[in-house]
């Protein structure tokens, strides 16, 4: 038997994977990147073949990983964690440095950043792990400690999004779903985002059908009273 | 420039990796464990070439993954952490239950575990990733939670062995090796045990030369004042 909470316990950092040139780059949050071996350093990032990002580090060999600090801004999460370089351009508004290889390095919320060229890829099925040779890095605040997966969970009410691959598909239960809270809150079944009657205008009932989750464009049917 | 520190920021979690049967088997203490994908759930472990347990995970094809929690005993991450299986039975002594290929499963100090069939395996040049199919988990302790590879650190004066993946290696100083400490304390480099003065019947410095490090049992010579 598989029960996957045993997953659950395992820990990770929290991570922006970002990769392109000036002219196009986007990034995507990853608890998914580790390094593999110490001579010469090298760093496994594990990234969904649907990610827009997976075809652009395919496509320039090189990606960066910028450390996010454990108190990071929710919106540098959502931005880079529940949307689609395919829709915005995530990298517009941020702090960016380019590295040797032209690859864009997010600075917000960091405090350490790392430049990898891709020597090898693995096809893992619905993910392709990308390892990379380190070329240079960067600690850029030292007054922060990182911010672990858990603390992200936590925190942040945020769970891993679809495409990643520590996700855990929540039991659907269209009873549950179509319920009215007690407590007045309801969480997306997607990204983990909460939405509380008692801080918005309009209660979650009243919503109109084709309203979505502000964070990750769920639909209102994938909410569940909490 | 590659900075060290940048890898220090890197979260992980902390366990013991097993593999081999009822006749022969071992384990080491490793963090570099990671889901790469949920469906199917793989988990990668990876494994310095020269480790005891890499040629046993090669030769059955299989490996377990035990979960340690943040309280986990200093004598079984040393035991597991800074010993070879060449050297020592690591089993002999321990709580050990048998998975569905054969594999060994520690579960001292153990909150959760994991049994993997090994699907592929990847050459990272000093490292051999082990990519497995998780077979099955079980939740054995809910009452704690896992121990960090930071808290490893912190709590169990101890650094990554010289097989991790995220060893670092010290820079030598002749002059600080051969050194007194004012506080009256060494430490190994290689594991980093600390050597009080005040808790021991011997002052360090008047060791015997071919005194070894009570804990991985490198020289005396690898110990610095501190």
């Amino acid at each position: 038997m598989i029960d996957i909470e045993a997953f659950k316990r395992m820990s990770y950092g929290l991570y922006i994977v970002s990769s392109g040139n000036q002219d196009e780059g986007n990034g995507y949050i990853s608890n998914s990147v580790f390094q593999v071996t110490a001579k010469p350093a090298q760093i496994a990032a594990c990234c969904n073949k649907d990610n827009y990002t997976s075809k652009i580090i395919e496509k320039t060999g090189s990606y960066s990983i910028s450390i996010l600090h454990n108190e990071a801004e929710t919106s540098v999460i959502d931005k880079f964690g529940y949307q689609s370089g395919a829709d915005v351009d995530k990298l517009q508004g941020m702090k960016v440095e380019y590295g040797g290889t032209g690859v864009p390095i997010v600075l917000n919320s960091v405090i350490a950043w790392i430049e990898c060229k891709v020597v090898k890829t693995v096809d893992v099925g619905t993910h392709i792990m990308f390892i990379g040779e380190v070329l240079q890095t960067e600690v850029i605040d030292d007054s922060k400690p990182s911010m672990t997966y858990k603390e992200f969970k936590e925190k942040k009410n945020r769970v891993a999004p679809a495409n990643a691959p520590t996700h855990i598909e929540e039991p659907s239960d269209s009873d549950e779903t179509s319920g009215k809270s007690s407590s007045g809150k309801y969480q997306c079944t997607q990204c983990g985002f909460i939405y509380d009657d008692s801080e918005e205008d309009t209660p979650f009932e009243d919503l109109p059908d084709d309203w979505t989750c502000p964070v990750c464009g769920a639909k209102k049917s994938d909410f569940k009273p909490i």
